[in-house]
């Protein structure tokens, strides 16, 4: 039983222990094959590529010679043992091909066959991952699309992968291999690429703890679909952060149309994209919608003079595009702020009367003219206080093509502009109507500057680097599962929330008539009847509200039951509170993400208003009150036309204490406060219920 | 005096007056230069290109030959009249030379000179203009960027510009270059391009009138920041869309920044950008946001099989790519709806047991296996009728890249592809990672399939395509402008607007409270008393409401003389109507497109809910009914959670009555009904009032 402390200890050893699959010693590329078509070509021709760094062993049980090398017939003949071994035979070969590698001492399978086992089943998958893992190596995939490694020299993938500065870890190989292409067009690439496949040992978080301390690595971008125990996933995502790497998240569920393929292609359980976006928030990731995004966000991130922030001064040649790009940079949730008087002043000096020289700037020409223009209005944009980035939108980066004689020019101006921003630290971003081989936009990739070809994919590149500087991680309060309580209903809810603190109305529970005649005799008119064990009670006629008296409850009570067939029923005091806001405040349980706690407003309206937020709970009450400041109809809560403001720090100790419960007790999959009654003097319960998982 | 009846004339010949400009008898370039940095260059080579449709003649005050052609001295001294003339002198020069053309009878001038006159000036423009319409010529500019018609061989533009099926008319020079790239890039081009300058007699609407007949123009695109007559402008959209013809606009005005750039770029006042939008959907015109946001909408509308709905079925090799499509494809307000039965099993049928057959559909490597099946799934989905277009999006297009022995089978199936669209007469689509000099991609384009970098500006093309055909333009009812009527205060108000109709509570005007005692007797408590004379009455503290008895009456009284001051007031029957919904009419004065009717949800909290729609006043009932419709809180009128529905139709004919009465009464830069109380019964103005211009 030597293997289980061996797996223990890859456990424990995260990202560190992923070495083989990275920087492999030696590698077999079983399934080798000279036939471009095949997988079995490009793992060995990728392999084959590293041979100065590691012995490259082919295998195809036809022997023979492969791309100029010799192939042999089995793992069983290689003169060595292959630390890492990539499988791309026919599904039925596969748990042979692994055994026979597990026999001569490979710690690492990277296994590209799709369809394992026969029929293709995911205990097929699992009890291979298990073979490999109980005898202390590791598996990638199956179904995966492999693996590189820039700076090991490993290439282990379909066609070529552009080098950079990106760590990429993807659910799905193709848009990994699109967002490949799309960084190597923006003159960047990938310093690692992993396709996890079907995940059955190697996963995402593991992968993304390994990104961290990978020195090339210095953007990290992950497509997931399945986020498993996504509260790891988004620690690793924390570190990262903590570490300086960005961590851009792609993912799915947008639409039902989505969350239909995913489950269908993942097997599981898929997160609410709006619990994602709340994990991912709080963890201080950045989450995008397509590969496109992700690639210019990653490249304004990349750039030495990274945005911070949202405010962005615009310089054209013409009115037009500079408007256009003020617009769409606003859009894109930026400002387009007035300029200082100073930079005005300045750019008065340093262009012709035409111009303009209010954000945006219109050139009107003096680029035309004078092309080191740019240079100096660049520079001039760069200096004002009150500008975090520079955008410049239109011609530049196209006078060469039409205009030979200014080629030189145009390049070293490009090369001056990257020079002018590094120098101050702030960002200057281009948009060129330029063909790609301008080498004016060469020369500006090549100083650090990203160029777009679009205005808009400009915008979403520093709305997303403005984003992700405005994230304000925080740690998650700890929390530990408490002994099950209750039933969901009414009495129990009520007396599991009040044990954390929420405040209700008094309240009895009774059987009868006459019960709920003493009972409200006690309690004081006028009263509120409630039918027990209803899962909609309003909607059932099981409650009514301001009963003024004993003869209006016993008629209200005669009523109800006939209508609800209810045997127990609660009496309360009506909370009769002045400016006071409803709200709704409850804690769900994610499959990946566990317990999350959501607010939102109450009312009649509340469904058309369709205004909540969500957060991962338990929430602190710091955090609860962010979350109810969040909502879009927060300034109700402050004092709307002359009402006085709410008790919000009532409202947060109460949401707050309904996210603790509902994570202390995931025996609900549900647990909800409805209302939550919000006033001057402070906030109070009405309602709650719980779902039983 | 033979000026006048031939501007007359230009004037009513609208765009086909425009033919010297477009398809000129013959050219001088004026300013002509063997200098590529210098705008004479450009146009004499552009000219050149087109002599063997027409003589072009070169004049440089220096003579010589340039461009290897004779360069003369003076317009005249040419040999024959030329019918156009361009301008590219210095500024000072430009009066001159027009002069001299019209003294040797040329019709038409393009004026490429910017800052005309010392120093540069809108008079001096004008003056230019007039100059030329009073002897019978046309003038384009100045500070335009020239014009180009493929069809007649025409380039007098900076560069080259790539032909085409769209004409282009922008009010920007590099906007329109930067169209005519993008355009280039996707395999599309321009049919004709005019830059408008300075609009000081061509402008806008009759350029855009003249492609409504131009046979190789088959889409129109226009950037406009200055609309002028904006009605007239969405008269010739209007016929546009008749002729078969998308007008697909691009404007400014989504930011701050942008408005204060166009105000600065055309010193002229700004349509607000929703008006803008009431008035395109109006005449059935797209407006779009950005050049690529326009380029790829303008693809999707030329390809032989446009999309005409919001349905698409989505087909990707490989999961991930085709759940970022249908997310993408949502987002962007499209449907991704569930697949026929039959269509699924068809699927079922064609593709391996691993594939995803719901939509979006996964090949799951069908793909990779037998190229032919891209065409088999994608014959089969665009057969569904539960889907106006498809979308391909991922991998193919790249097969040749790294297996160049699938080339010849990939480009048949891209052909085959185009084949299946084109006889099924719905759209195809096509998103590919594959570099732009992929062959596969090419025999697309060249069948008419739409082929995008991104899957978000596929999802952009055909969410505007759809958007475009689900525009339901509607002739806007003729009005005539009234005698002025009324100071706007509340009085004269009621009053106009009952004379259109509306039924306001019984009200008597008093000025003291022994007349308000009397007037409450007679029209019966409880009654509202307001103070007249004040803008914001209900802050100043001039409504009191729900008076019940004259004790309660005459102490509101003593209160609100003491704060208000007032000379005047009203006192009238409260309006107890349940169920109802307050709700905001009213109209504005647009500086281009005149009276602009405003409806939305009224109450204390409509600030907040910021839930108001517009369109062009006058409305029709109908017309008001729909825009009634349109607000997001629509629900609330249909009857909420059991409430009964209030009398749209009676709020209809309010708000239509509203919106007749603020534009014949121009005067009034605003005319405001809040609220309209609309209730089951009926719906009752409550209050009124205007501000005079």
């Amino acid at each position: 039983m030597v293997a289980v402390p061996e797996r223990t200890q890859v456990l424990t050893m995260a990202g560190s222990a992923l070495g083989p699959l990275f920087d492999p010693a030696s590698i077999a590329v079983v399934g080798a094959s000279a036939d471009r078509r095949k997988w079995g070509y490009w793992l060995a021709r990728g392999a084959l590529a590293g041979q100065d760094r590691r012995p490259v062993y082919l295998v195809n049980r036809g022997g023979g010679v492969i791309q100029g090398v010799r192939a042999w017939r089995s793992v069983e003949e290689l003169p060595a043992t292959p630390e890492l071994i990539v499988v791309a035979t026919p599904p039925a070969g596969v748990r042979h091909e692994v055994s026979c590698g597990l026999a001569v001492g490979a710690r690492c399978f990277v296994v590209i066959t799709t369809g394992v086992g026969h029929p293709a089943s995911v205990a097929e998958e699992l009890a291979l991952a298990e073979l490999a893992v109980t005898r202390g190596a590791r598996l990638l995939g199956p179904n995966c699309m492999g693996v590189v490694d820039a700076s090991s020299g490993l290439q282990l993938c379909w066609g070529d992968v552009p080098a950079g500065p990106v760590g990429l870890v993807s659910q799905s190989g193709n848009l990994g291999l699109e967002i490949g292409r799309l960084l190597g067009r923006a003159g960047q690439g990938l310093s690692r690429l992993v396709s996890l496949g079907n995940q059955r040992d190697i996963d995402a978080a593991e992968v993304l703890e390994s990104l961290i301390e990978h020195e090339p690595t210095r953007v990290i971008a992950a497509y997931v679909e399945d986020f498993r125990d996504g509260r790891r996933l988004m620690r690793a995502v924390g570190a990262a952060r903590a570490a300086g790497k960005p961590v851009l998240l792609l993912t799915v569920g947008r639409s039902d149309a989505s969350g239909r393929a995913a489950r269908s292609h993942t097997g599981s359980m898929v997160s609410g994209l709006d619990v994602v976006d709340a994990a991912a928030a709080a963890a201080g990731a950045l989450r995008l919608d397509t590969a496109g995004q992700l690639v210019d966000t990653a490249v304004a991130l990349l750039a030495p003079a990274r945005s911070r922030g949202r405010r962005v001064a615009v310089v054209a040649d013409g009115g037009g595009q500079g408007a256009i790009a003020a617009d769409t940079l606003a859009a894109a949730g930026l400002v387009v702020p007035p300029l200082r008087a100073g930079t005005v002043a300045r750019l008065h000096e340093l262009l012709p009367p035409a111009a303009g020289v209010s954000n945006p700037v219109d050139l009107a020409g003096a680029g035309e003219a004078d092309i080191t223009s740019y240079v100096a209005v660049a520079r001039t944009l760069l200096a004002d206080p009150d500008a975090d980035a520079v955008v410049l939108s239109g011609y530049f980066g196209d006078y060469a093509a039409s205009t030979p004689e200014l080629a030189a020019a145009e390049t070293a101006v490009a090369s001056d502009l990257a020079a002018v921003s590094e120098r101050s630290g702030r960002a200057l971003v281009v948009h060129s109507m330029a063909a790609d081989g301008s080498p004016a936009l060469a020369a500006l990739r090549q100083g650090g500057v990203p160029v777009f070809e679009r205005i808009e994919h400009a915008a979403a590149a520093l709305a997303g680097a403005a984003r992700w500087a405005s994230l304000t991680p925080a740690e998650l309060p700890g929390f530990t599962v408490a002994r099950p309580a209750g039933d969901g209903g009414y009495q129990s809810s009520r007396e599991l929330l009040a044990s954390y603190g929420l405040t209700f109305p008094h309240a009895r529970f009774v059987r009868d008539a006459d019960g709920a005649a003493a009972a409200a005799e006690e309690i004081g008119y006028p009263v509120a009847l409630k039918a027990m064990g209803l899962a909609h009670k309003t909607e059932a006629g099981g409650v009514a509200l301001g009963l003024t008296g004993e003869q209006d409850l016993r008629s209200a009570f005669r009523v109800m039951v006939h209508r609800t067939q209810a045997a127990s029923f609660a009496v309360e005091a009506m909370a009769a509170c002045r400016d006071s806001v409803e709200l709704i405040m409850g804690v769900r349980q994610d499959p990946s993400f566990g317990p999350v706690a959501m607010t939102g407003l109450g009312g009649t309206t509340a469904e058309l208003l369709a205004d909540t937020a969500i957060a991962l709970a338990p929430l602190t009450a710091e955090r609860a009150r962010q979350l109810l400041e969040s909502l879009r109809h927060a300034p109700l809560l402050h004092g709307w036309r002359g009402a006085p403001a709410v008790d919000l720090d009532a409202a947060a100790r109460i949401l707050a204490a309904v996210s603790l419960a509902g994570a202390q007790h995931p025996e609900f999959s549900e647990l909800e406060v409805n209302p939550v009654l919000a006033h001057p003097g402070g906030a109070i319960a009405l309602d709650a219920h719980g779902v039983l998982r």
